[in-house]
C-alpha cells in the first residue's frame, strides 16, 4: 500500500485558505472531521473530505492543515493503517498515547499569535466546536465556521451525494409501526417540557419511520432530517424519493389521517432554514431538543435561550433497547445457513451470505486478514497488499451483513497449519477475555465500561494489551456501530446496560509485523438469575447471538480454567443444535461434518 | 440512638432567609454543603454546619432548607446512618439509586416560579455552583451567593475556628525540602504558562511546606492558604502560630534568603481581598492556576479571562505519587508494634497504637461495630447503641493512625464463635474481590476506576454488591482520604494509578439490620513485571503495606481458587515474617502464638 501524494492538494488548499472567494480573512488552520453533517461513523463517498485530502481513509480520524503543517488524529485501530495511507507531509498523531497532544494543544502550539481557524460548521459536532474554540480562545485565537466548505472547494471530481431508493419495513421486522413511535417519543417530548425535536442521526430518522436506505455503503440510512413537532412532523429528504408509492403508503402521504401523524415533506437543504423560522417563532420558555453531538450549525442556529442538548436523544435510547420483533429477527438473522463460509476467503463469505432469505447488503467492509496485514485492526484488502492464506499464518476474518430481521457481526481468528505456541497462548488470553465478559453478572444499571477490564485481565497479567475498545452497540437492521451503550475504557455518552440492547464482546491481541487475533461475538443483554438479589435491584448477563465455532486448535487449554473450558463447550454445543439442525434440513452434509469437527468438546487434563 | 429534632431550628433558619438583614431579597431555598472553604472531607467542629442543622454528621451530605420542605442527599455509606440521626422534618435522597433527583432537578420540582436560591460561596465548589446554577436559570430561578453564612446566624454556640501549634517535618519524613518542592512548582508553573498557583486545600498547603497541624480531627492540617508567585511565596495562617520558633527556623522566616524563597505571612481572613489585588495588577494574557474543586468565591475573584483551572493542582499530583522517604515511612507505620490488638476492642485499640512509636492521632474515628451495627457502613460507637461482643455475631473493627513517618486504615471483620455458612459465604466473596484487587497486574496508565469491577465480580455472580467505591488514595501523614487517584465506579476527577501512589484495597458486603463485612489493607502501586512488555507500556500492580491476619476461620475455602488460597498463604507468610520478627523483638510471646496461630496456611481439598 503506497501512500497518497498530497504535495499539490495541500497547497491549493492552502491556497483557498487565503481566498477572499471563500473567506472574508483568511484562516491559518483548517478542520477537516471525520464525520458527514450527520456526524455518521462511516460516510458517503461525497464526504470522505478527510481521506481525498490525506489519503487516510480509516472509520475514524481528524485532519488539521496549517500553513505549514499537516497532522493526523486517529486512535489505536488505525495506526498501522494510517501511516502506511499518509505521505511525508504529514505527521500521524497517536490518540491514546502519553505524549500525543490533542488537537487543541497542538494548535496552540503551532500557530503564530492570534491565528483563525476555520472548520466547516455543518461538519463539527457542537461539542467538539465548544471544546477547541474554548481552548482557541484562551491562548488568543479564534475558530471561525466557514460556510463553503474548502475541501470541496478544491475537490474536482467529488462525487455527488447519492439518492438511493427507499426500503419500508412492516411490523413483523419492526414491532412497532412508526406512529406509534411518534407518539412515544411526543410522551417524553411533554416529560422534558420541550416544544420540537430535532432529529439528526441517520439511524434515527430511518428507525422513526421504519424506512431504510442504502445511501451510506454498510449502513441501511437514508440522507434526511426530522423535526418533530407536538402535531407536526416535518422530514427533510431530496423530494423525488418521495414519488415511490410504496413509501407513500407506508408514509401514509396520500391517506387523510389526524392532522399530528400528517408528514410534511421538505426538501433536505432547507433544514437551517427551517430551523431557523422555528425558532423565531418561540415563546420565552419554549424549548427545541437537540443531540449534543449534533452540528455546530444547528446548534447555532437554536438561540441558547431555547436549547435543550441531551448526550442522548429518545430515539437514541428507545432504538437501543431491541423490542421482541427486533429481538427475535436478531436471533434469526444470526443463524447463518451455510456457516463452512468461516473458513473460506471474503468474497467467499459474502457470496455465501448473500444466498442467505432477507439478505440486503454487508454491514462493513469484510476484514480479511492474513499474518501481518492482521496487525492492521481494520485492515481491508486491496489488490496491493492481498495476501494469499497459508498454513504458516493466522488468518483473522470480521464480518457481517445486513438483513431486513437484522444486523449480524462476528469476528474468527484460524490457523490452517500448526499455530505456535505463541500464537496459542495469546489467542488463549483473547478467549478468556471474551468469556469474561460474555459470562459476566453484573448488576442492572451497570455502565458498560466497568466491563471493559475483564476482557483484558488475562492479557494484562502477561503484559499485553490492545488499542480498542471491547465492545460497541449494533443496531437492528441499522448501522452496525451504534450508541449509546458499548463496552469500552472510554467512558463519554455510556448509558447503562439494560435487557433489550445489543453490544459486541471483541476483544483481541495485534503484534505488529507478526499477527492480529480478535474473537468477536454479538450478544444480548439479557436478565441473570443469581442466587442472591441486593437491594432487589436485579441482574444482567449476556447471550450470544452469534453461533460459530471457535477454532479449538489454537487454544491452548491448560491456560483455561474449568469454568472457562465448560463455557467453551457449552457454546459449541449450542452451535451444534442450532446451527446443526439448519444445516441438515438444508442437506448441506460436508458444512455438517466440519462443524460437528470444530464444535468437539475440550478437556482439561487433571 | 434517636434523631436530632430540628423543627425549631428550621423555623430560625427559614426567617433569616427572610431577614433584610442578612439578604436584600428573601431567598426560598438554602443549601448547605458538606465542606468548609477548602472544601475539606474532615472538617472542624465549626464547620459543621450540615450536621448542626440537620442532626446528620456523616462525612457526605448536602442539606436543601426550602420554605416547606427540607432535604438531605448522602450516599451508599450513610443510608442507615442517615436515616437513624434526622428527624421527620426531613426528606434522605439516596443518592447513588435510581428513582433519587439530583439536588438540582428537586430544588426545580419544589420551588415556586422565579425562586432564589442562597448559599455560603466560600463552601461552594465552583464547579458544583456552576452546575446548580446552571439547572437552575434554565427554569428561570438564580442562584445567589449570601455572604454571611446563615447557620452561623442562627448557631449560638458554635465552636471557635481552631488555631492549634503547628509541627515542623525534617527531611527525614519529607525526603524534599519546601524550597525543592516550591521550585519544582514553579517549573510546572513555567511549562503551563501560569504567573500564580492559589493553593487551597489544606493537606497541599501541609504538604508543600512540610507542616503539620491538628486543626482538623484525624487529618494533621491546619487552616492556611498559599498563594505561590513566580517570585513570591504568600502563606496566608493566623499570625499568632507564626511565633513558635522552631516553625519560624523551620520556614527561615528570620534568614536572610533568595528572595523567591522569602515566606510573607498574611493573615489568614485576606485570602479574598488579597487575590483581588493580585488579579487587579495583571496584563491581558497572565494567568492564576486554581483548582476547579475550589470555592466559588476564590474563583470568581479570578476573572475569567485570567483564569487556569484544573481537576488537580501540580501539588496534589505530587502529592499522591510518594518519594522514596515517604514510601519507607509508610512501610514503617504498617509494622503495628502490638498488632493482637486487632482483636480487642476500639479504645484498647487506641491504647496499644498510641504507645507506638512516632504516633501522633488517630486518621479517623475507629468504626467497631457488632452485628447489625456493621451494616452502618460508617459507623462509630456511641453509649446508646453500644453492643457488646459476642461469640454470635460478626465484629468489623475499621480503624488507623497518623504517625510521623505515615499513616494506616485497616479493615479486618472477625468472628469469635462459630460463623454461619452465609456469613462465611459472602465474607468469602469480598476476600475474593480484596484479592482481585490487589493481585491485579494492569498497564502503566490505568486509571483506577477500571479496575473497580474486579472486586465486585465475585458479589455480582451471586446477585450481591456494595454501595461504597472500592478504594481511596492515602496521604503520607496527611489526610487518609485524599486525591486524584482513587478505585471507584465513579469516574470523577481519576488521575491514572501511577508507581508510588498508595490507595486502600476495601471491598465489603453489608446486611441490613444483620452483619457488615470489609476487608481493607492500604496498598502500594509498584512496577509490575511481567511475561511480555506491550508497546513497552510497563505494567503495574499492588504491594500491601498492612500486614494484619485474615481470619481463615470466615472463609471458605472451596470457594477459593488455587491461586487465592496462594495469594492468602503468602500474604499470611509475610505477615508472620516481618510482623513476627517485631513482636518477638519485642518480648510479646502471648502476640506472637496468637499470630502464628492465625496465619496457619490454608489447603484446598483435591
Amino acid at each position: 500500500m503506497s501512500p497518497k501524494i498530497t504535495t499539490e492538494l495541500l497547497r491549493q488548499l492552502r491556497q483557498v485558505m487565503k481566498s477572499s472567494r471563500y473567506l472574508t480573512e483568511p484562516i491559518q488552520a483548517y478542520i477537516v472531521p471525520s464525520g458527514d453533517a450527520h456526524q455518521s461513523e462511516y460516510i458517503a463517498p461525497c464526504d470522505c473530505r478527510r481521506a481525498f485530502i490525506s489519503g487516510f481513509d480509516g472509520s475514524a480520524g481528524t485532519a488539521i492543515i496549517t500553513e505549514q503543517k499537516a497532522a493526523m488524529w486517529t486512535d489505536g485501530r488505525y495506526f498501522l493503517q494510517a501511516a502506511q495511507q499518509i505521505d511525508s507531509n504529514w505527521t500521524l498523531m497517536k490518540m491514546g498515547l502519553k505524549d500525543t497532544p490533542t488537537q487543541e494543544d497542538w494548535l496552540v502550539s503551532v500557530l503564530p499569535e492570534g491565528s483563525k481557524v476555520g472548520v466547516d460548521p455543518f461538519i463539527i459536532p457542537a461539542d467538539q466546536w465548544k471544546r477547541i474554540s474554548k481552548a482557541l480562545k484562551s491562548a488568543g485565537h479564534v475558530l471561525v465556521p466557514v460556510k463553503e466548505n474548502l475541501i470541496d472547494a478544491i475537490w474536482m471530481d467529488r462525487p455527488q451525494r447519492p439518492c438511493k431508493p427507499l426500503m419500508t419495513l412492516d411490523l413483523s421486522y419492526t414491532g412497532i409501526g412508526w406512529k406509534e413511535k411518534i407518539a412515544a417519543l411526543r410522551a417524553k417530548m411533554v416529560e422534558r417540557k420541550v416544544l420540537w425535536l430535532v432529529v439528526t442521526a441517520l439511524d434515527e430518522v430511518s428507525w422513526l419511520f421504519n424506512l431504510r436506505g442504502s445511501d451510506v455503503e454498510y449502513n441501511p440510512v437514508f440522507f434526511a432530517y426530522a423535526v418533530i413537532g407536538t402535531d407536526t412532523i416535518r422530514l427533510f429528504i431530496s423530494g423525488d424519493r418521495m414519488a415511490d408509492p410504496s413509501t407513500r403508503e407506508h408514509l401514509l402521504l396520500d391517506s387523510s389521517l389526524e392532522a399530528e401523524f400528517k408528514i410534511q415533506v421538505v426538501p433536505y437543504e432547507s433544514v437551517l432554514t427551517e430551523l431557523q423560522a422555528i425558532c423565531v417563532g418561540l415563546s420565552p420558555k419554549e424549548k427545541v431538543w437537540l443531540s449534543d453531538k449534533a452540528s455546530y450549525a444547528l446548534t447555532e442556529a437554536i438561540p441558547k435561550a431555547h436549547r435543550y442538548l441531551t448526550p442522548c436523544t429518545p430515539i437514541c435510547i428507545a432504538k437501543a433497547v431491541k423490542n421482541a420483533a427486533e429481538t427475535e429477527g436478531m436471533r434469526r438473522a444470526h443463524v447463518p445457513k451455510g456457516s463452512v463460509t468461516e473458513i473460506s476467503a471474503a468474497d467467499k463469505a459474502e457470496e455465501f451470505r448473500s444466498q442467505q432469505t432477507d439478505f440486503v447488503d454487508l454491514s462493513f467492509a469484510t476484514i480479511s486478514s492474513t499474518g501481518p496485514n492482521g496487525a492492521i485492526i481494520h485492515y481491508k484488502p486491496v489488490p496491493e497488499t492481498n495476501r494469499a492464506l497459508s498454513g504458516n499464518e493466522i488468518y483473522l476474518l470480521d464480518s457481517g451483513a445486513q438483513y431486513k430481521d437484522g444486523t449480524t457481526d462476528v469476528t474468527r481468528t484460524m490457523h490452517f497449519g500448526t499455530p505456535s505456541a505463541y500464537e496459542k497462548e495469546c489467542f488463549t488470553y483473547v478467549l478468556k477475555g471474551h468469556i469474561a465478559v460474555s459470562a459476566a453478572i453484573f448488576p442492572n444499571g451497570t455502565k458498560g465500561h466497568l466491563l471493559d477490564s475483564f476482557a483484558r485481565s488475562a492479557l494484562w497479567d502477561c503484559g499485553l494489551d490492545y488499542l480498542h475498545g471491547t465492545g460497541h452497540g449494533v443496531g437492528c437492521f441499522l448501522n452496525v456501530h451504534e450508541g449509546p451503550c458499548g463496552i469500552s475504557y472510554k467512558t463519554f455518552a455510556d448509558e447503562p446496560l439494560e435487557a433489550g440492547m445489543i453490544v459486541s464482546d471483541e476483544p483481541g491481541y495485534y503484534e505488529d509485523e507478526s499477527f492480529g487475533i480478535r474473537i468477536e461475538n454479538v450478544v444480548l443483554v439479557i436478565p441473570a438469575k443469581t442466587k442472591y438479589n441486593f437491594s432487589n435491584r436485579g441482574s444482567l448477563t449476556f447471550e450470544p447471538l452469534t453461533l460459530v465455532p471457535i477454532q479449538t486448535k489454537m487454544i491452548s487449554v491448560p491456560l483455561l480454567t474449568q469454568k472457562e473450558c465448560d463455557w467453551v463447550n457449552d457454546y459449541h454445543r449450542k452451535c451444534r443444535e442450532v446451527i446443526g439442525a439448519e444445516l441438515k434440513s438444508q442437506g448441506r452434509h460436508e458444512a455438517l461434518q466440519w462443524l460437528i469437527r470444530e464444535t468437539e468438546p475440550i478437556t482439561k487434563m487433571h
